[in-house]
């Protein structure tokens, strides 16, 4: 196995690029940090172009890596210029990003959660686990959101991107008009108490919830949109909610 | 009004130090950043030692500060050296930790969130709004727990201490031995489907909810004295969910 001791060595400098969204897009690929990541990958068949770890870290999990899957023993050193902080557990797989010619046309069936604009890293991940748990069969994000496939939205997605789809940087409008086609309720989100109360609704077809910006919430055109809006009741005197804990309360809600 | 031009300025230390525990329990007090936490406390009328303020933002809401808040306007560069951060918006209120000598024995009626050791400030501050949409009382935090005074907890909570009671450094087997001498119903939280479908509780009386530890989940010694202990089904493949999403989803089902 080949064992690398350089910051300059190539491909640490590809495994570094992946850090940037232009170094994701020239590789077609993206970093998993972390073996709880690399195994659900492995245990998900999803396409491995190295692994990558300590020496302590390769003792450690090396039997469980398939034979054909490259395999790079890295030093501390080089582990920490990789990672970008100064802890990582020591261990890394570079991994293919998913095929994102999805067509919204072909939607005909399954739960699916719509972002317009999610900013923060942290509840774009968060909000993609959340489906995962909640049975949704997949997550469109529209141009303007976090990338899913950057450090700390593959962080806080803790593996969920192997078991639902994740497609990056599409029009919500024409989903909303696609998925309508194909007889989805598609449900956006308010804080107006003019919208209907979520509690109130109980899906009786294949649906899709879209969530708006943190600042700005939806966009008023997607509003006018869709087949309802809704709106989760306060009791209290707080004037919103997080989006991910807002979309986790819907999400399990409406499944 | 005094003008403050220099980092060197005893009080600028002391508003320096409210951005640590220690500096926050000698002072008794500690920090909002930004006018829409400064607004809600003054709405609220909670105590407040001081105003700080650049020139601008002090043109901008001086006439929203009653008479007899002490105001203070700083520079520019005394405002980033108070925010520790770059690009404050310019505008503090330091104002008094709340009366922490609650006891849980004269606890008779609303809805309490207990938290045991949860670590992460957003988490904390999360929960603490979410609880306050939810329509509930107060929140305890056991010793262990992110400090709900720190500077990342106070910007997550979004002002929601000041419309609800937020207790620290509780001991939580004596707050759930007195709630339930009280007639409370207790709730713990697990992962295992061994304990009840939260979608099968309809509380009839006052009760608590706990949520444990990002890691470790709820102390088996809390889990062994509730009343029942509930988990979330999941549908899709996801391990867990983000504790204050699962906090969420728990709180607005059953309050």
């Amino acid at each position: 196995m080949e064992i690398i001791t350089s910051n300059q060595n190539s491909r640490v400098k590809l495994w570094t690029s992946l850090q940037t969204a232009k170094g994701r897009q020239q590789s077609g690929s993206y970093l998993l940090d972390g073996w709880h990541l690399v195994q659900e990958a492995l245990n998900q068949a999803a396409p491995i172009q190295a692994v990558i770890a300590t020496e302590a870290q390769m003792d450690e999990h090396l039997a469980d890596v398939p034979q054909g899957v490259p395999a790079f023993q890295v030093t501390d050193e080089v582990a920490r210029h990789i990672a970008k902080t100064n802890n990582p557990q020591g261990i890394f797989a570079q991994t293919s990003l998913p095929n994102n010619s999805f067509d919204s046309k072909y939607v005909h069936a399954g739960q699916w959660l719509l972002l317009d604009r999610i900013q923060d890293p942290g509840n774009v991940g968060t909000l993609v686990r959340t489906a995962d748990a909640a049975g949704f069969t997949g997550v469109a994000l529209s141009v303007g959101s976090a990338d899913p496939f950057g450090p700390k939205v593959v962080r806080a997605m803790q593996g969920s991107q192997f078991h639902l789809k994740v497609i990056k940087d599409v029009d919500l409008a024409t989903w909303i008009d696609d998925l309508e086609e194909n007889n989805y309720d598609v449900y956006g989100t308010t804080l107006s108490d003019t919208s209907v109360d979520y509690k109130t609704v109980v899906p009786e077809k294949s649906f899709a919830l879209i969530l708006g910006n943190e600042g700005q919430g939806l966009d008023p055109e997607l509003l006018a949109k869709t087949s309802a809006n809704l709106h989760i009741n306060f009791l209290g005197k707080a004037e919103s909610l997080n989006v991910a804990v807002a979309g986790g309360i819907l999400m399990f809600a409406l499944n």
